[in-house]
């Protein structure tokens, strides 16, 4: 498939005119109410429930076969029992519908009887032109197509992509970072992946032009070529970040009981990882902390942090965390320390970096402001992370100073957790992150001026 | 010093009849204030606010210098100028006060001079008998003696015990663990250890019965031996928990600026950790969670851990972790897993080990309880991480389930932080933990197995 040829094909099933629900149901509990209530939700509009017995469900005209329909359907949704998903996918292909996901588990993830059953369910759907998503997975999340998740995430529209071979994982991603501003272009839960696989979403995703960085927890790909070709070239214009997981022997068991696929050499993965760029994380609060900023902030310039702290202790352990991670924590230059002497109160603070406020930051958070102002403007500084307490001071005299930074910066408030709630809120929207913990920040700033490197090295190319 | 003396000899500065604040003030926004306040709200009765001008300060008798009080001191906070430390000592000296706080910075932390100004004072309080803590420092939180912390920590007694080389580091563990029912037995902020050191406070917690865990941040100690021979002994009976900062050479001169001490040798400090069963950790982060568990946990008897789950992928990746955090994740015993068949619904799930209760999981959140129960009577498990969604039927079924268990059970919640905090604050209290990310109960489960083997190990001795 072209790139071109993908989005072409694809487009339909992200962004459908009409979406069948086999299996919908009124019954609460019921899988089919679930998926009713959250397309509803999402404002989809031409919702057509397939059931065999109802003939209306919840205000919507329902049909006992999508071959009932008298209008094209661009998506369906099999929500049946295993045994009853043959039958489904066969009148799908018969009705000629652009995409079918298969929601039902027991195929390929149960061995190889499931496995072949499968096999015959895509040469069903080839035979009407339908491309089939799963089965085993939760099908698709996007907001432009009000195409909503389990879970219920917000619609509103974002630059992030996820493609996971855990549809629950996708699903609590897209939710646990509503409340840090996080949006979302499109999240694909691939499943068991017996027609379109990871690496075809990758291709589109690479393609898609509302989708900025993109996301992905895999346990194995059988494309491996195709993988390194598309994660390398896509890699030089969006970050992907990945959680590669099932390297154990028990966790590549579970992997293949879950979504039957091989989890392969974990030396390999990690080879292909570091000559394409990927950022390669070990878990969802690495994935989202990560993610967080590169959806945030600029790419840094180079790998010189500046620490602006209150707290002493953090900051050295900041300091050390920042030098073991690749990072430089430069000296600041004469002409920026002779701003900030300036700009700050004599006693008890220290210039060199960390950038120490002492006692004074507590008293004074406005300063912080003032600091990273000051540190905007020096060259020779790429990024910036500060330690304070929190607080609308503190939050709103930083956010006016990187209003046109390029610059990350990173505020680690180390508070109790309904105050990182508060902070996140605080700075959506804005360019600055708001992390629970310096070394959380130091690593996520790390990541990107890996990336960036990356970038710049293959921007020569 | 003999155990038994450390003990008699600092109790009275713990849990002092009667403290001067010396440099007390009314004026908000002053560092005298703030202290009043906080010996205020912690119901401290006997306060002598020690200032030049004033008679009373907010209902309490003042007084022009520490001399002038009638009544013997056991403890004075001076939160002086650096100019005026010394009278003030001497004053207290005179006075022979127990113990002496020194909360002004602007000594050691600055080089030898203030380093020499540093020994003049120990050798004045030498004079009155008395013994000094800091300077550059904000000295000791005992809910016993009623001592607060600036942050205003709540005041309810508890079982941990930290020693800190960086104060706002104490004062923020003491707060921000709070919502997650950590409470504390002392904190010290050492500072500078002019006097009184780490190793001192080392000894004296090791010998308080009320202290069962031992956390502290250290940037260098300077009685190596001591340290060592300390650590080994205190470690046999009672978990210690540190964050060795200032590894890196960024870091080590961030330190040096800090308190003056010299961050040492990585390597020596790891040989240390290893040899003595210490809990080394990374991040303030790291340190709660590992607390947390050594908290609310009893310690595991092996290191076999079950893990329950909903979500695939999570669990696989967990799975991963826990196999390379040195955790053993065995297949369920043919027993157990006829348990768990007779408890369970058919479809969806798997008993091997991750235990994946599928979408079923998410429907009938009371299965997890069920699970739990079953798994606690299973010898051969040591430990339970359990993935799920949350709420109360979740929450409930569990701590029902563990209440008499001997196992710790850690939940992991993926969700948003707000409910992270529920979580918290709805196990509180009995013995299972809540934890945002399953890879970080993981760890604190491997980092108590670990301590727990050091332990049977020693038992033997």
């Amino acid at each position: 498939m072209t790139p071109k040829n993908i989005i072409n094909e694809l487009t339909p099933i992200f962004i459908p005119k009409r979406v069948a629900l086999i299996g919908a149901s009124a019954k609460p509990g019921k899988v089919g109410r679930l998926f009713m209530d959250r397309f509803i939700g999402a404002g989809f509009k031409n919702i057509v429930p397939v059931n065999l017995k109802e003939k209306e469900i919840l205000g919507f005209k329902a049909y006992p076969n999508i071959k009932d329909v008298p209008d094209p359907i661009d998506l369906a949704i099999i929500l049946l029992p295993p045994f009853a998903v043959k039958e489904a996918v066969q009148d799908c292909a018969d009705k000629k519908v652009t995409g079918i996901v298969i929601n039902s588990s027991g195929f390929g993830e149960t061995g190889a009887e499931g496995k072949a059953v499968q096999d015959k369910l895509v040469a069903i759907a080839r035979k009407g032109g339908s491309r089939l998503i799963g089965p085993n997975c939760i099908g698709i999340f996007c907001p432009a197509g009000k195409l909503p998740f389990p879970l219920g995430a917000p619609m509103e529209k974002g630059k992030i992509g996820i493609i996971s071979q855990s549809g629950s994982l996708a699903d609590h991603l897209t939710l646990i970072t509503s409340e840090m501003g996080l949006r979302f272009s499109k999240a694909i839960s691939v499943g068991n992946e017996c027609d379109l696989k990871v690496v075809d979403f990758l291709e589109y995703l690479g393609e898609d032009p509302e989708t900025e960085i993109i996301l992905s927890y895999l346990e194995g790909v059988h494309e491996g070529a195709q993988f390194n070709r598309l994660t390398q070239s896509i890699s030089k214009k969006k970050p992907i970040i990945i959680w590669k997981c099932g390297a154990s022997e028990a966790g590549a068991k579970a992997a293949a009981s879950h979504t039957g696929s091989m989890a392969g050499s974990h030396q390999i993965w990690e080879g292909v990882f570091e000559n394409n760029g990927i950022i390669s994380v070990g878990s969802v609060e690495e994935m989202i902390d990560c993610a967080y900023a590169f959806h945030n902030t600029p790419l840094p310039k180079g790998n010189r942090v500046a620490i602006i702290t209150g707290p002493g202790g953090p900051a050295v352990g900041t300091t050390d965390a920042c030098v073991r991670m690749g990072l430089d924590v430069p000296m600041i230059s004469e002409s920026t320390q002779k701003k900030l002497m300036e700009a700050l109160p004599p006693v008890g603070t220290s210039l060199v970096n960390p950038i120490d406020l002492s006692m004074v930051a507590a008293i004074a958070p406005e300063l912080y402001g003032k600091v990273v102002e000051i540190l905007s403007e020096d060259d020779d500084i790429d990024m910036i992370i500060a330690i304070g307490n929190g607080g609308d001071v503190f939050y709103d005299g930083v956010i006016k100073a990187t209003k046109n930074n390029d610059k990350p910066v990173a505020l680690t408030v180390l508070m109790p957790m309904n105050m990182i709630v508060e902070g996140h809120a605080k700075v959506a929207g804005s360019n600055t992150l708001v992390y629970p913990d310096p070394i959380r920040a130091a690593n996520a700033l790390s990541r990107m001026a890996q990336y960036a490197q990356f970038r710049r090295i293959h921007e020569e190319e």
